[in-house]
């Protein structure tokens, strides 16, 4: 039986959208079992001097971004656009997800809010747009969000991005696998690789 | 007839060195041309306040990249590490490169230059290593160093260095295909579809 990946993801982050809309089939075909690790980079990126996403800190970095997500995501027949402000606040996002995730829906409700921020461009900071993605999934909206406000939830959310800070993630997504880091969309294939070979 | 790509490398860079030993193949089975233009990323980084290689800014970063281009590196058979100190000034580098490219061997040298830094871990900032690796192919070092020091190289090298900033470029390897930018090891494959499907 072959170990499961951790895949760690930022709701804020382009690059973790691209992977959580391919990750799943790409999983079951190489017989990997995924765990959804939503966290945040916020702590990260400030415990290492930056105040605002790299990509508005190096502009040119920034712009080169956002074409090479369009062609990435063309190539998977998805939109892209990148919602106003970017980044978009993804506390609300993370907290919800973790809810989702003990409920048994977090992965779709995942997805749906990646779908809704950058196919979209839609503010997903917003309580009454969580609201209504959890709602057009049949899940009920008011009560998720109520949990996602409850100690147990922000300490979960607390404890996973520490853990990540501890594994050395620096970006999203990253992925662990046979014991080892990997680094963003572009590692997805490699990481499932690892984990296949890893055994329980 | 496909349009030629142009291939942006630094020889301080650890991924450039990747690209650079795995080019040459890949683009003769796509039928692109690969105009080889070694540039400077120190102005580059300069401009947006880095003094060193975001991998010794941000050491997570950098311990992961060390990682990754092992991994990177033995699939592809080659051997990997850090020349000390890292970066290596690559100046000199550059410069020679763009004799040798003058004179017909400057795409031979450049993969020479890049294992003597990355398998071998040697500094390449030192002209006595350069002529070595130089005399090593049959060619004249000592005229070569001598030529590297000509006005005539040094504008060069100055001219290509701003075109790639005013390209957008941020980074290394990059590649300009089809009238736009690729940025990384891992576009390689992407940047030459892109040449493929652009004519003359």
């Amino acid at each position: 039986m072959v170990a499961p990946m951790d895949f760690f993801y930022e709701f804020a982050s382009t690059y973790s959208y691209v992977t959580a809309l391919r990750i799943a089939p790409l999983a079951a075909a190489s017989g990997v079992t995924v765990r959804w690790r939503p966290f945040l980079l916020g702590p990260i990126f400030k415990a290492q001097g930056w105040d605002t996403s790299p990509f508005n800190l190096y502009p040119a970095k920034g712009r080169y971004m956002v074409r090479d997500c369009e062609r990435l995501c063309a190539e998977l027949g998805l939109a892209f656009r990148l919602p106003e402000p970017f980044p978009q606040n993804s506390l609300l996002a993370a907290r919800v997800a973790l809810v989702a995730l003990e409920d048994g829906f977090g992965e779709e409700l995942s997805r749906r809010i990646y779908l809704a921020e950058f196919a979209e461009g839609r503010a997903i900071a917003a309580p009454e747009v969580m609201a209504g993605i959890i709602d057009a999934l049949g899940r009920d909206g008011a009560a998720t969000l109520a949990r996602a406000q409850t100690d147990q939830i922000k300490t979960k959310l607390r404890a996973t991005t520490e853990e990540a800070q501890r594994l050395g993630i620096f970006g999203a997504p990253s992925f662990i696998a046979g014991g080892e880091l990997f680094w963003g969309n572009d590692r997805l294939e490699q990481a499932l690789a690892a984990a296949q070979r890893a055994e329980h």
